[in-house]
Protein backbone atom coordinates (compact mmCIF):
# COMPACT_ATOMS: atom_id res chain seq x y z
CA UNK A 1 0.00 0.00 0.00
CA UNK A 2 2.74 2.60 0.99
CA UNK A 3 5.93 2.32 -0.96
CA UNK A 4 8.72 3.56 1.37
CA UNK A 5 9.92 5.44 -2.06
CA UNK A 6 7.12 7.70 -1.80
CA UNK A 7 6.41 7.95 1.81
CA UNK A 8 6.33 11.00 3.04
CA UNK A 9 6.26 10.85 7.25
CA UNK A 10 3.78 12.93 9.04
CA UNK A 11 4.79 13.47 12.96
CA UNK A 12 1.99 14.28 14.81
CA UNK A 13 2.88 14.86 18.81
CA UNK A 14 0.21 14.95 21.49
CA UNK A 15 1.22 16.25 24.63
CA UNK A 16 -0.86 17.14 28.26
CA UNK A 17 -0.58 16.76 31.36
CA UNK A 18 -2.03 13.37 33.50
CA UNK A 19 -5.30 12.60 33.26
CA UNK A 20 -5.84 15.20 30.38
CA UNK A 21 -7.15 12.94 27.75
CA UNK A 22 -4.30 12.65 25.78
CA UNK A 23 -3.87 8.87 25.42
CA UNK A 24 -7.37 8.78 24.39
CA UNK A 25 -6.96 11.44 21.92
CA UNK A 26 -3.20 9.50 20.54
CA UNK A 27 -5.44 6.17 20.58
CA UNK A 28 -8.29 7.39 18.59
CA UNK A 29 -6.15 9.38 15.85
CA UNK A 30 -4.69 5.64 15.34
CA UNK A 31 -7.94 4.13 15.55
CA UNK A 32 -9.41 6.27 12.93
CA UNK A 33 -6.80 5.61 10.12
CA UNK A 34 -6.10 2.50 8.01
CA UNK A 35 -4.05 -0.16 9.88
CA UNK A 36 -0.73 -0.08 9.08
CA UNK A 37 -0.78 3.67 8.17
CA UNK A 38 -0.10 4.83 11.57
CA UNK A 39 2.60 3.89 14.12
CA UNK A 40 2.25 4.68 17.95
CA UNK A 41 5.62 5.70 19.81
CA UNK A 42 4.47 6.56 23.35
CA UNK A 43 7.09 8.57 25.41
CA UNK A 44 6.40 6.23 28.55
CA UNK A 45 8.39 3.34 26.79
CA UNK A 46 11.91 5.42 26.54
CA UNK A 47 11.98 6.07 30.29
CA UNK A 48 16.00 5.84 31.04
CA UNK A 49 17.10 2.49 32.47
CA UNK A 50 17.98 2.46 36.21
CA UNK A 51 19.79 -0.64 36.85
CA UNK A 52 22.71 1.10 38.02
CA UNK A 53 21.13 2.26 40.70
CA UNK A 54 20.00 0.48 43.62
CA UNK A 55 16.40 0.34 44.52
CA UNK A 56 16.36 3.22 47.23
CA UNK A 57 17.84 5.47 45.09
CA UNK A 58 15.53 4.39 41.90
CA UNK A 59 12.63 5.01 44.20
CA UNK A 60 13.96 8.64 44.58
CA UNK A 61 13.97 9.35 40.79
CA UNK A 62 11.29 12.12 39.65
CA UNK A 63 9.76 10.15 36.80
CA UNK A 64 7.82 13.27 36.14
CA UNK A 65 11.06 15.43 34.98
CA UNK A 66 12.18 15.46 31.58
CA UNK A 67 15.30 13.67 32.56
CA UNK A 68 14.32 10.79 33.36
CA UNK A 69 13.87 10.49 29.37
CA UNK A 70 15.69 8.89 27.02
CA UNK A 71 15.36 11.37 24.58
CA UNK A 72 18.19 11.19 22.25
CA UNK A 73 17.00 7.59 21.89
CA UNK A 74 13.66 8.53 20.84
CA UNK A 75 14.60 11.22 18.75
CA UNK A 76 16.96 8.77 16.94
CA UNK A 77 13.84 6.73 16.47
CA UNK A 78 12.04 9.15 15.15
CA UNK A 79 14.41 9.90 12.43
CA UNK A 80 15.03 6.17 11.39
CA UNK A 81 10.80 5.72 11.03
CA UNK A 82 10.89 8.81 8.86
CA UNK A 83 13.61 7.33 6.90
CA UNK A 84 11.24 4.45 6.25
CA UNK A 85 13.64 1.85 8.57
CA UNK A 86 11.43 0.09 11.68
CA UNK A 87 13.02 0.42 15.14
CA UNK A 88 12.64 -1.78 18.37
CA UNK A 89 10.71 0.09 20.54
CA UNK A 90 11.86 -0.06 24.49
CA UNK A 91 9.63 -1.74 27.02
CA UNK A 92 9.56 -0.63 30.25
CA UNK A 93 9.13 -2.23 33.55
CA UNK A 94 7.90 0.26 36.12
CA UNK A 95 7.75 -2.00 38.68
CA UNK A 96 11.75 -2.66 38.37
CA UNK A 97 12.35 0.80 36.55
CA UNK A 98 14.19 -1.22 34.12
CA UNK A 99 13.84 -1.17 30.77
CA UNK A 100 12.87 -4.94 29.58
CA UNK A 101 14.78 -7.10 27.81
CA UNK A 102 12.10 -7.70 25.05
CA UNK A 103 11.38 -4.39 22.28
CA UNK A 104 8.16 -4.26 20.04
CA UNK A 105 9.36 -3.62 16.65
CA UNK A 106 7.78 -0.80 14.98
CA UNK A 107 7.18 -0.66 11.04
CA UNK A 108 7.98 2.53 9.18
CA UNK A 109 4.29 4.37 8.63
CA UNK A 110 3.02 7.41 6.47
CA UNK A 111 1.57 8.73 10.11
CA UNK A 112 3.46 8.73 13.54
CA UNK A 113 1.85 9.23 16.75
CA UNK A 114 4.64 10.58 19.28
CA UNK A 115 2.76 10.81 22.96
CA UNK A 116 3.65 11.65 26.27
CA UNK A 117 3.22 14.86 29.18
CA UNK A 118 6.47 16.15 28.17
CA UNK A 119 6.77 15.38 24.49
CA UNK A 120 6.83 19.19 23.37
CA UNK A 121 9.52 20.25 25.92
CA UNK A 122 12.40 18.78 23.90
CA UNK A 123 13.53 20.95 21.26
CA UNK A 124 14.92 18.18 19.37
CA UNK A 125 11.88 16.31 19.20
CA UNK A 126 9.73 19.27 18.67
CA UNK A 127 11.53 19.78 15.40
CA UNK A 128 10.75 16.19 14.36
CA UNK A 129 6.98 17.26 14.19
CA UNK A 130 4.60 18.32 11.54
CA UNK A 131 1.62 19.04 14.26
CA UNK A 132 2.54 20.21 17.27
CA UNK A 133 -0.86 19.14 19.67
CA UNK A 134 -1.76 19.96 23.35
CA UNK A 135 -4.77 18.29 25.48
CA UNK A 136 -5.87 21.25 27.64
CA UNK A 137 -7.96 19.95 30.62
CA UNK A 138 -8.55 21.92 33.66
CA UNK A 139 -6.45 20.55 36.42
CA UNK A 140 -9.30 19.86 39.00
CA UNK A 141 -10.67 16.97 36.51
CA UNK A 142 -7.32 15.79 35.63
CA UNK A 143 -6.97 15.28 39.07
CA UNK A 144 -9.74 13.52 39.72
CA UNK A 145 -9.18 11.21 36.86
CA UNK A 146 -5.55 10.20 38.12
CA UNK A 147 -6.71 9.91 41.64
CA UNK A 148 -9.56 7.49 40.38
CA UNK A 149 -7.23 5.28 38.29
CA UNK A 150 -4.39 4.83 40.98
CA UNK A 151 -6.97 3.73 43.57
CA UNK A 152 -9.13 1.64 40.99
CA UNK A 153 -6.41 0.08 38.55
CA UNK A 154 -2.97 0.73 40.65
CA UNK A 155 -4.01 -0.19 44.17
CA UNK A 156 -2.53 2.91 45.71
CA UNK A 157 -4.07 4.37 48.43
CA UNK A 158 -5.06 8.16 48.46
CA UNK A 159 -2.28 9.28 50.68
CA UNK A 160 -0.24 7.55 48.09
CA UNK A 161 -1.39 9.64 45.12
CA UNK A 162 -1.96 12.42 47.37
CA UNK A 163 1.78 13.03 47.80
CA UNK A 164 2.72 11.90 44.60
CA UNK A 165 0.77 14.53 43.54
CA UNK A 166 2.07 17.27 45.64
CA UNK A 167 5.47 16.22 45.14
CA UNK A 168 6.76 15.64 41.62
CA UNK A 169 3.28 15.59 39.52
CA UNK A 170 1.95 18.82 39.94
CA UNK A 171 5.23 20.73 40.49
CA UNK A 172 6.48 19.51 37.24
CA UNK A 173 3.39 19.87 35.17
CA UNK A 174 3.56 23.80 36.29
CA UNK A 175 7.56 23.87 35.71
CA UNK A 176 7.55 21.74 32.26
CA UNK A 177 4.41 20.86 30.80
CA UNK A 178 1.93 24.10 30.94
CA UNK A 179 4.74 26.00 29.46
CA UNK A 180 5.03 23.27 26.44
CA UNK A 181 1.64 24.44 25.29
CA UNK A 182 3.41 27.35 24.25
CA UNK A 183 4.71 25.62 21.48
CA UNK A 184 1.68 23.99 20.86
CA UNK A 185 -0.11 24.44 16.38
CA UNK A 186 -3.56 23.18 18.33
CA UNK A 187 -4.44 23.01 21.58
CA UNK A 188 -7.70 20.74 22.30
CA UNK A 189 -9.85 21.42 24.87
CA UNK A 190 -11.18 18.17 27.02
CA UNK A 191 -9.22 15.66 25.52
CA UNK A 192 -11.17 12.56 23.81
CA UNK A 193 -14.20 13.36 24.37
CA UNK A 194 -13.65 15.97 21.70
CA UNK A 195 -15.28 14.62 18.27
CA UNK A 196 -14.91 18.14 16.62
CA UNK A 197 -10.88 18.49 16.95
CA UNK A 198 -10.56 14.55 16.00
CA UNK A 199 -12.25 15.10 13.19
CA UNK A 200 -9.95 18.07 12.32
CA UNK A 201 -6.72 16.21 12.98
CA UNK A 202 -8.09 13.47 11.24
CA UNK A 203 -9.02 15.18 8.48
CA UNK A 204 -5.62 16.43 7.91
CA UNK A 205 -3.95 12.86 8.05
CA UNK A 206 -6.27 11.41 5.77
CA UNK A 207 -5.26 14.14 3.21
CA UNK A 208 -1.82 13.42 3.49
CA UNK A 209 -2.16 9.78 3.41
CA UNK A 210 -4.21 10.25 0.37
CA UNK A 211 -1.74 12.64 -1.08
CA UNK A 212 1.19 9.48 0.26
CA UNK A 213 -1.07 6.94 -1.81
CA UNK A 214 -0.74 9.44 -5.33
CA UNK A 215 2.95 10.04 -5.10
CA UNK A 216 2.46 13.46 -3.89
CA UNK B 1 -21.80 22.77 -8.49
CA UNK B 2 -23.88 22.51 -5.40
CA UNK B 3 -27.54 21.44 -5.70
CA UNK B 4 -29.29 23.11 -2.50
CA UNK B 5 -30.79 19.43 -2.10
CA UNK B 6 -27.54 18.03 -1.07
CA UNK B 7 -26.17 20.37 0.96
CA UNK B 8 -25.72 20.16 4.23
CA UNK B 9 -24.26 22.92 5.89
CA UNK B 10 -21.15 23.38 7.88
CA UNK B 11 -21.23 26.85 10.45
CA UNK B 12 -17.66 27.53 11.80
CA UNK B 13 -17.38 30.23 14.64
CA UNK B 14 -14.13 32.12 14.96
CA UNK B 15 -13.60 34.02 18.22
CA UNK B 16 -10.84 35.44 19.60
CA UNK B 17 -9.48 38.66 21.26
CA UNK B 18 -9.40 42.49 19.43
CA UNK B 19 -6.25 41.90 18.08
CA UNK B 20 -5.97 37.92 18.01
CA UNK B 21 -5.59 37.65 14.66
CA UNK B 22 -9.17 35.68 13.85
CA UNK B 23 -10.17 37.79 11.32
CA UNK B 24 -7.16 37.02 9.20
CA UNK B 25 -7.73 33.13 10.04
CA UNK B 26 -11.50 33.79 8.80
CA UNK B 27 -10.28 35.00 6.12
CA UNK B 28 -7.34 32.68 5.34
CA UNK B 29 -9.94 30.03 5.98
CA UNK B 30 -12.05 31.42 3.17
CA UNK B 31 -9.49 32.11 0.69
CA UNK B 32 -8.49 28.52 1.27
CA UNK B 33 -11.25 26.82 -0.45
CA UNK B 34 -12.87 27.10 -3.70
CA UNK B 35 -14.55 30.27 -4.70
CA UNK B 36 -18.18 30.24 -4.34
CA UNK B 37 -18.42 27.58 -1.58
CA UNK B 38 -17.71 29.53 1.84
CA UNK B 39 -19.68 32.20 2.73
CA UNK B 40 -18.46 35.08 5.70
CA UNK B 41 -20.62 36.74 7.74
CA UNK B 42 -18.78 39.05 10.05
CA UNK B 43 -20.69 39.78 13.74
CA UNK B 44 -19.21 43.33 13.25
CA UNK B 45 -22.23 43.74 10.65
CA UNK B 46 -24.83 43.20 13.15
CA UNK B 47 -24.44 45.75 15.56
CA UNK B 48 -27.69 47.29 16.73
CA UNK B 49 -28.96 50.42 14.83
CA UNK B 50 -28.86 52.90 17.34
CA UNK B 51 -30.51 55.97 14.91
CA UNK B 52 -33.07 56.18 17.93
CA UNK B 53 -30.49 57.27 20.01
CA UNK B 54 -28.80 61.08 20.36
CA UNK B 55 -25.23 61.47 19.26
CA UNK B 56 -24.55 61.63 22.78
CA UNK B 57 -25.91 58.44 23.93
CA UNK B 58 -24.66 56.77 20.99
CA UNK B 59 -21.19 58.07 22.01
CA UNK B 60 -21.65 56.49 25.30
CA UNK B 61 -22.50 52.45 24.19
CA UNK B 62 -20.26 49.90 25.17
CA UNK B 63 -19.53 48.34 21.91
CA UNK B 64 -17.55 45.46 23.05
CA UNK B 65 -20.65 44.23 25.27
CA UNK B 66 -22.81 41.71 24.13
CA UNK B 67 -25.42 43.19 24.13
CA UNK B 68 -24.87 45.82 21.49
CA UNK B 69 -25.38 43.16 18.67
CA UNK B 70 -28.15 41.95 16.96
CA UNK B 71 -27.98 38.38 17.66
CA UNK B 72 -31.31 37.65 17.01
CA UNK B 73 -31.01 38.77 13.63
CA UNK B 74 -27.54 36.50 13.04
CA UNK B 75 -29.18 33.63 14.40
CA UNK B 76 -32.19 33.99 12.18
CA UNK B 77 -29.32 34.51 9.20
CA UNK B 78 -27.51 31.47 9.55
CA UNK B 79 -31.09 29.51 9.77
CA UNK B 80 -31.58 31.37 6.47
CA UNK B 81 -28.25 30.30 5.13
CA UNK B 82 -28.48 26.61 6.53
CA UNK B 83 -31.75 26.19 4.92
CA UNK B 84 -29.97 27.34 1.72
CA UNK B 85 -31.63 31.07 1.19
CA UNK B 86 -30.13 34.08 0.40
CA UNK B 87 -29.89 36.83 2.96
CA UNK B 88 -29.27 40.49 3.19
CA UNK B 89 -26.33 41.22 5.52
CA UNK B 90 -26.49 44.59 6.92
CA UNK B 91 -23.36 47.24 6.60
CA UNK B 92 -23.23 49.09 9.92
CA UNK B 93 -21.56 52.93 9.77
CA UNK B 94 -19.48 52.93 12.73
CA UNK B 95 -18.79 56.43 12.43
CA UNK B 96 -22.99 57.23 12.84
CA UNK B 97 -23.59 54.01 14.67
CA UNK B 98 -26.52 53.28 12.22
CA UNK B 99 -27.09 50.78 10.01
CA UNK B 100 -26.57 51.39 6.32
CA UNK B 101 -29.25 51.49 3.89
CA UNK B 102 -27.49 48.99 1.86
CA UNK B 103 -26.91 45.31 2.07
CA UNK B 104 -24.96 42.99 1.12
CA UNK B 105 -26.26 39.79 -0.64
CA UNK B 106 -25.18 36.51 0.93
CA UNK B 107 -25.84 33.47 -0.57
CA UNK B 108 -26.11 30.19 1.12
CA UNK B 109 -23.22 27.85 0.77
CA UNK B 110 -21.67 24.18 1.91
CA UNK B 111 -19.41 26.23 4.43
CA UNK B 112 -19.98 29.57 6.57
CA UNK B 113 -17.68 31.41 8.80
CA UNK B 114 -18.70 33.14 11.16
CA UNK B 115 -16.62 35.88 12.71
CA UNK B 116 -16.10 38.26 15.92
CA UNK B 117 -14.95 38.58 19.04
CA UNK B 118 -18.04 37.85 20.71
CA UNK B 119 -19.38 35.07 18.23
CA UNK B 120 -19.21 32.21 21.26
CA UNK B 121 -20.62 34.17 23.83
CA UNK B 122 -24.13 33.63 22.96
CA UNK B 123 -25.61 30.16 23.06
CA UNK B 124 -28.16 30.16 20.31
CA UNK B 125 -25.29 30.81 18.42
CA UNK B 126 -23.21 28.68 19.26
CA UNK B 127 -26.03 25.70 18.96
CA UNK B 128 -25.88 26.57 15.13
CA UNK B 129 -21.92 25.92 14.44
CA UNK B 130 -20.20 22.80 13.76
CA UNK B 131 -16.91 24.11 14.56
CA UNK B 132 -16.20 26.34 17.17
CA UNK B 133 -12.33 27.83 17.59
CA UNK B 134 -11.14 30.32 20.00
CA UNK B 135 -8.06 32.37 18.52
CA UNK B 136 -5.28 33.09 21.52
CA UNK B 137 -3.36 35.24 21.23
CA UNK B 138 -1.23 36.93 24.45
CA UNK B 139 -2.80 39.88 25.92
CA UNK B 140 0.47 42.15 25.31
CA UNK B 141 0.94 40.99 21.65
CA UNK B 142 -2.94 41.70 21.10
CA UNK B 143 -2.80 45.28 22.45
CA UNK B 144 -0.02 46.11 20.69
CA UNK B 145 -1.42 45.53 17.49
CA UNK B 146 -4.59 47.06 18.56
CA UNK B 147 -2.37 50.18 19.27
CA UNK B 148 -0.84 49.95 15.92
CA UNK B 149 -4.34 49.63 13.83
CA UNK B 150 -5.56 52.89 16.02
CA UNK B 151 -2.52 55.10 15.33
CA UNK B 152 -1.58 54.19 11.92
CA UNK B 153 -5.60 53.16 10.24
CA UNK B 154 -7.89 54.72 12.44
CA UNK B 155 -6.32 58.47 13.37
CA UNK B 156 -6.71 58.52 16.85
CA UNK B 157 -4.24 59.05 19.39
CA UNK B 158 -2.50 56.98 22.17
CA UNK B 159 -4.62 58.79 24.91
CA UNK B 160 -8.16 57.92 22.92
CA UNK B 161 -6.87 54.06 22.44
CA UNK B 162 -5.70 53.91 26.12
CA UNK B 163 -8.81 55.41 27.45
CA UNK B 164 -11.09 53.00 25.21
CA UNK B 165 -8.74 49.72 26.33
CA UNK B 166 -9.11 50.70 30.14
CA UNK B 167 -12.75 51.27 29.65
CA UNK B 168 -14.57 48.97 27.59
CA UNK B 169 -12.02 46.88 25.98
CA UNK B 170 -9.70 45.01 28.32
CA UNK B 171 -13.18 44.38 31.24
CA UNK B 172 -15.67 43.42 28.29
CA UNK B 173 -12.46 40.64 27.16
CA UNK B 174 -12.49 39.92 31.10
CA UNK B 175 -15.81 39.10 31.26
CA UNK B 176 -17.27 38.01 28.02
CA UNK B 177 -14.44 36.81 25.32
CA UNK B 178 -12.02 34.88 27.31
CA UNK B 179 -14.51 32.64 29.13
CA UNK B 180 -15.90 32.11 25.77
CA UNK B 181 -12.97 30.15 24.81
CA UNK B 182 -14.56 27.17 27.81
CA UNK B 183 -17.25 26.37 24.34
CA UNK B 184 -14.07 25.86 21.54
CA UNK B 185 -13.90 22.62 19.61
CA UNK B 186 -10.11 23.67 19.41
CA UNK B 187 -7.95 26.49 20.56
CA UNK B 188 -5.47 28.27 18.19
CA UNK B 189 -2.61 30.13 19.06
CA UNK B 190 -0.98 32.78 17.49
CA UNK B 191 -4.20 33.57 15.52
CA UNK B 192 -3.09 34.17 11.10
CA UNK B 193 0.87 32.90 11.74
CA UNK B 194 -0.51 29.70 12.30
CA UNK B 195 -0.39 27.22 9.07
CA UNK B 196 -0.80 24.37 10.56
CA UNK B 197 -3.97 25.23 12.51
CA UNK B 198 -5.13 26.20 9.38
CA UNK B 199 -4.27 23.31 7.40
CA UNK B 200 -6.08 21.23 10.08
CA UNK B 201 -9.23 23.21 9.40
CA UNK B 202 -8.90 23.53 5.83
CA UNK B 203 -8.51 19.94 5.54
CA UNK B 204 -12.06 19.17 7.26
CA UNK B 205 -13.95 21.72 5.48
CA UNK B 206 -12.28 20.16 2.21
CA UNK B 207 -13.77 17.00 3.14
CA UNK B 208 -16.77 18.20 3.83
CA UNK B 209 -16.85 19.42 0.15
CA UNK B 210 -15.98 16.55 -1.15
CA UNK B 211 -18.98 14.70 0.61
CA UNK B 212 -21.27 17.85 -0.56
CA UNK B 213 -20.22 16.89 -4.14
CA UNK B 214 -20.69 13.37 -4.10
CA UNK B 215 -24.22 13.57 -1.88
CA UNK B 216 -23.16 12.29 1.11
Amino acid sequence: MYTPALVKTLVVGVAGGSGSGKTTIAHAIVESLPVGSCALLEHDCYYKDLSHLSPEARAKVNFDHPDSLDNELFAAHLDELRAQRGIDKPQYDFATHRRASEYARVEPAPVIVVEGILVLTDPQLRARMDVKVFVDTDADIRVMRRIRRDLEHRGRSFAQVRAQYYETVRPMHLAFVEPSKRYADVIVPEGGENRVALELIGAHLRAHLTKVRHGE
